[in-house]
């Protein structure tokens, strides 16, 4: 016996007995193969200790994943191009109340296997407790901008080498304009150019003035992603300087940080940037689209999660970016649904295709297509309002039943 | 003229003129097709706007990537396995002096796209002033534990479910039966079953009291990867209590929150995880394990990095494992050297080759593999130390010159 003292009764009392899963596609040869792959799995993300060596009792009964299902993939079935599916649950124990380990667990040791696609989270009561999700959602944002049904316009302040003056004049035209949602391009943090404080308080100001102008409630969402220790505190200081949101990419400061910034101390919505994180999803091996930018960004907090769009400069298949809208919405479980804000390279021309294939409650994103349209940005943001007014027209008409207009029409 | 007001004098003398470079191997039919491609990385990673409509001046000039190189890459090179490499570069001030936007730069985006590899990191003068590396590297560990030049022995406490008081029981053996190193397993955080706090007081002791016993100088590394805002409260309490070191999984926690573990407010050696990190390395698209585990990881602060072995339970090829320690060596630049663990399903038996393989600045990672030798743990790991003084002797003996022995050979 190697655990001398080891005390399987008390470890036993510790347990509760919640469990909660997560999927993984396999790409195994035959049913074996995909057992044994998932049992492996159990091991490894788990105990990552001799199966047989284990003390008896509940380290290899409770503590261990334990495979619940697996299944056969249809082969043609586009969301899942591998072979099988394994659902593994974990004691809840494990995750320890800690978004970090719970992350560990569900994908740790096994981002370096091959074969294996985290395909979806089954987080259990235990797991909502320390992960509550967005607290705005698709609903609170609505209300913070005054806009209850029709797709919000969101734009990004660039190039980096503007003067903060200069970002802050084209936040105002872009709000002027209609643009909902103003967001600095996620590269801009602290340069000399524009550094973060100068540049949010002169952005915050030129969308109030332009708010006053207009009546509208746009807001301006700045970068906060930053090094350690320092995001939390930029978002402090955006808030009192009057920032309607906080921009951050996750890939780059931790999912976890993303959930802190999430939370009651800063109370802003909260954007969510792909940067860094994508090699997960575009490789065979990693974790499905979907799921990273539609499930998890949603359980690590975010009310918004921008992706990139299919037909525009990034790879994911259509079928990728509904499945990710559609995660973000309605998985995992009770929390609220998010926004998705598909894009990369669109442009007004790609509107109405956009919103016809999310619906009404989406981002649409456009950056630097907004300046090819004319020299006027005022006029182009206005072009980008009335194309989705129209192209949200034409979803409610066909929502409602009636004979959609040709995409000729300009009716309201 | 979108940008009113754009004084391209004030940019232009904000720019220093020193740049950074990064390395991408890039998967084109053609030199036409890659040159394209390092061009819209130039693009993508810095302004992200259309190119044509960017203010005259500095911003196409200096702050827009620059293509330095584009080299074809000869088909059967066996660690590049695409088709070109592309130098591209970068102005010191888009960094910003944060990690985090540093790693943006280099592969924020472009983390999306398809057949784009970074390949290398060549930080400049003004990346190191934010970048220092190491505190300890390969010198400062085997000062700590007083190993002038054998390979160092490196352990795991495991499995999960078992009490601090078992934990504490078997870091004793293992430092009793002369490992240099005894860590938590990376899983082991802040669980009901051996809380962090108690796990790290009655470990630091057991190993105390074996190392008063044996005379030797081992140390615990408890793993101090936490939610955000924990992980340097960890750190300067495993520090208080006498830990020799902090184990970290910077995929969990962001690389920049490693970088500042390793800082001054802690100094301790930082051991880096590579969990949830692996999908980039073991994908076509994404980071190249050796800059991902040699150089990122030296670059962020880390004096060893743990990474999956070859031959083991994980894909690496043998290539990528010695190009893995090779860069943690020498890229990039002026840091410290730091200590290679490949890790994953190592046994005894492997000991000789490892050390063969990698030379004696290596730190020999066996966790469950040590239990499989029989139920007396202590001669488990003498024999481990006998293995490791035999392969170092062996390496020695073929360095100097002379004859290396059989592999039947006793020598000491």
């Amino acid at each position: 016996m190697f655990f001398e003292g080891y005390d399987d009764a008390r470890t036993q009392g510790m347990i509760g007995g919640g469990r909660f899963s997560a999927v993984y596609r396999l790409e195994a040869g035959d049913e074996q193969t995909a057992r044994s792959m998932a049992e492996d799995i159990c091991v490894e993300q788990t105990v990552e200790f001799p199966f047989s060596l284990l003390p008896p009792g509940a380290v290899p009964r409770e503590l261990t994943g334990r495979v619940e299902a697996i299944e056969k993939i249809e082969k043609n079935e586009k969301e899942h191009g591998g072979r099988y599916l394994a659902v593994i649950s974990f004691a809840d124990e494990i995750a320890s109340g800690e978004f970090t380990q719970f992350l560990n667990v569900i994908f740790g040791n096994i981002s370096i296997k091959r074969g294996i696609q985290l395909a979806g989270i089954r987080p259990d009561r235990a797991i909502f407790e320390f992960l509550p999700g967005p607290r705005f959602g698709v609903s609170g944002i609505r209300e913070i901008v005054g806009v209850p049904d029709r797709p919000l316009l969101f734009s990004a302040l660039k190039p980096m080498g503007l003067s903060a003056a200069d970002m802050a004049r084209l936040a105002g035209q872009f709000a002027e304009g209609g643009i909902d949602i103003v967001k600095d391009d996620h590269g801009l943090t602290n340069q000399v150019f524009a550094p973060f404080e100068e540049r949010v308080s002169r952005c915050v100001d030129a969308v109030r003035t332009a708010n006053a102008k207009s009546g509208r409630r746009s807001i301006y969402v700045p970068n906060v992603t930053a090094p350690s220790g320092q995001v939390l505190e930029r978002a402090l200081r955006a808030r009192e300087l009057g920032a309607g949101g906080v921009l951050v990419t996750p890939g780059l400061v931790g999912l976890d940080t993303m959930r802190a910034l999430a939370g009651p101390e800063i109370d802003l919505p909260v954007f969510a940037h792909p940067a860094f994180i994508g090699s997960y999803a575009v490789n065979p091996q990693g974790i499905a689209p979907h799921v990273l930018f539609g499930t998890l960004m949603r359980l690590a907090g975010a009310d918004v999660s921008i992706f990139p769009n299919y037909g525009g400069r990034f790879p994911l298949s259509r079928e990728e970016c509904l499945a990710t809208a559609r995660a973000g919405r309605e998985e995992p479980g009770p929390l609220r649904p998010i926004f998705p804000a598909p894009a990369g390279g669109m442009e007004l021309a790609n509107v109405e295709e956009i919103i016809r294939s999310y619906g009404g409650d989406l981002l649409v994103l456009i950056g630097g297509g907004l300046f090819r349209g004319g020299t006027d940005i005022v006029l182009n943001c206005r072009r980008f309002l009335s194309e989705v007014e129209r192209g949200f027209s034409l979803l409610q008409a066909k929502t409602n039943g009636r004979r959609a207009c040709p995409s000729s029409c300009r009716c309201p």
